[in-house]
């Protein structure tokens, strides 16, 4: 089986000259429908297999892209982005090569990222596992295109994608209006989170804009954020909650983790879901979402679109398309969904929340 | 910054031949320490980077090994491999690159194996996200050293690296009756599932080794397997197992996501975990073990230890360490570990459970 075809067996099943394969093969304009379809036709007959390296040697053009991170491929977070990269990567005949550095602290241009060059990728997308702002010092020596995904250079010297936390909060805010809630608390993350601020803005605007009262906000995590810890002063802010004279009907949590905690903490103090209270999450994780009981209704923060529209604007930064400003890189905020289950109940129907306490 | 040295630079400060440099960079033996002191000086004094292009020209070796898989770096599901992979890598200096056909049903030797054998990686590890048998055919044909991780041949012509299931029900058994529980139901997954199988066998043998009444077993999942919709059945075959006269005083999951919906029928069935009965999973699939409350007690799988292992067997198998018997391929099993959590009640202290039913 090692005699492979070569791109001469090609050219003379095709009746064409080897120039005119490398032709077809690199996707050089101005070659006749006919002869490109005839290259085609003798390259799938052969099997041929144009080696990468061998193109190298003609072209600038390997059509594969890196996708360097700190964690995104070896942690179950996020990871949603590398499935968006993939498939829209795969709908447009490109590889994908995934890197990575397993810290956040590694700089952009490091061992993974030189590794990539090396491999002669003609771009790279750099995914976070956390939203955040990343250090992009040195890179654009390297003349290679960039698209940053989940996470955003302070300088806004390359195109990033990054999830709008602030609409995702109106969106909560909206389902949870719809289904008759006003008195309502939100869980928020630690403050120092950059998606904690932005979905409380939005959340809260989302009451002013219809007019409501505004929802109260108590921050749940102090410590040991992104621990399995973080969740240590949960049990006592739920109980003060839980005390008020009029506590909430709804509980929106700042991301689905909370959420699940809540569950388990609330079933401890016998207080059931949504009967008594109603529970919302962040992020549409469906690993905590379709496996909680009741299900967990949530706004999904659309990491594979994340991911689908960080490789779209590499391909059109590669392929000069248009509808970038190459001059003027854009931070493109992706909004994701809200999704109502069975944790919400609808107070508008007759069949409402008796409530706790009294 | 486009001037980047050359391997004449590096030769001309270190005060050697550029072929020197050369047989540094591909480790061939026989240079002297004093020379390779000096070209490792010059290089770190450039800052000079070989190009893996330039090193294929002259080397076979890249050590750069190929990690190709279905969907382990794009689902949260057993991507601790790719951690276990990447983690032994860096260790022993070896860059993981991570390609994924997106699907079960691709063929091994597909496009994205072809583009790794293009990028000359020394050898390739194939990892599954659900244990099952692939297949290999025509792969002895590429010469290319291959690990399976998570998934095996028929054949047994690749050395594999994977989860002992059997062991993992042992290992329950074990922890189950240390704490006092004699009357057990196991819920099982579908039993079509590898994983299924042997975790029962474990599981049974463990109360028959410990000279204890056999546990019941009671398989949950019938349709839909690997949906979000597998736990149809769930509530009724839950029902019918607290509704016994003797119901079971703990409950082993035939995984974590199985236990987690257990959690959430037992909440709105009013009965508490672990007061009214206990419930153990498996997996220890953190997402779920970490934040459902009481914390749930598992079994690890291990995947990043199969991760770690795997790269290890191919590390042996490209520098012919000893250990590997290279025409007698292995199939070799991973133990997880038992963790018992606030789930898992101590029947043997004085506050045990005080049962479910009349």
């Amino acid at each position: 089986m090692n005699t492979m075809p070569t791109i001469y067996d090609v050219a003379r099943k095709a009746g064409v000259s080897p120039k005119t394969v490398s032709r077809v093969l690199n996707q050089e304009p101005n070659v006749r429908q006919t002869t490109l379809e005839a290259v085609e036709r003798a390259i799938e007959y052969l099997d041929y297999r144009p080696s990468t390296a061998a193109r190298l040697l003609k072209s600038q053009r390997t059509r594969v892209v890196g996708f360097l991170t700190d964690r995104v491929v070896t942690s179950p977070e996020a990871n949603a982005i590398a499935r968006g990269v993939s498939e829209a990567a795969r709908a447009a005949g490109y590889t994908v090569i995934f890197l990575n550095e397993l810290s956040s602290d590694a700089p952009l241009t490091g061992q993974a990222f030189n590794q990539l060059v090396d491999l002669k990728v003609d771009g790279i997308i750099y995914a976070s596992h956390l939203l955040r702002q990343i250090d992009v010092t040195g890179y654009a020596d390297h003349n290679k295109p960039l698209v940053l995904a989940n996470c955003f250079s302070g300088e806004g010297a390359f195109t990033a994608i990054i999830p709008d936390d602030k609409r995702g909060g109106q969106l909560a805010a909206e389902m949870i209006i719809a289904h008759g809630h006003r008195r309502v608390t939100m869980l928020n993350l630690d403050e120092a989170s950059f998606a904690a601020g932005d979905r409380w803005i939005g959340f809260s605007q989302g009451f002013s804009v219809a007019g409501l009262a505004a929802p109260t906000m108590v921050t749940s995590i102090f410590e040991d954020a992104g621990s399995w810890d973080e969740h240590r002063h949960l049990p006592k802010i739920l109980d003060e909650v839980l005390a008020a004279p009029e506590p909430p009907t709804v509980l929106f949590c700042g991301n689905d983790k909370l959420a699940m905690v809540v569950y388990g903490l609330l079933a401890q103090r016998g207080v059931r879901v949504p009967d008594d209270i109603s529970v919302v999450g962040y992020d549409d994780f469906p690993h905590i979402c379709q496996l909680l009981r009741p299900r967990l209704s949530s706004v999904s923060i659309a990491h594979d679109l994340i991911g689908q529209r960080a490789f779209d604007e590499l391909y059109r930064q590669l392929n000069d398309l248009p509808g970038i400003d190459k001059a003027a890189p854009a931070l493109i905020k992706v909004e994701g969904a809200p999704f109502a289950r069975a944790s919400l109940a609808d107070l508008k129907t007759a069949r409402g929340q008796s409530g706790v306490g009294p």
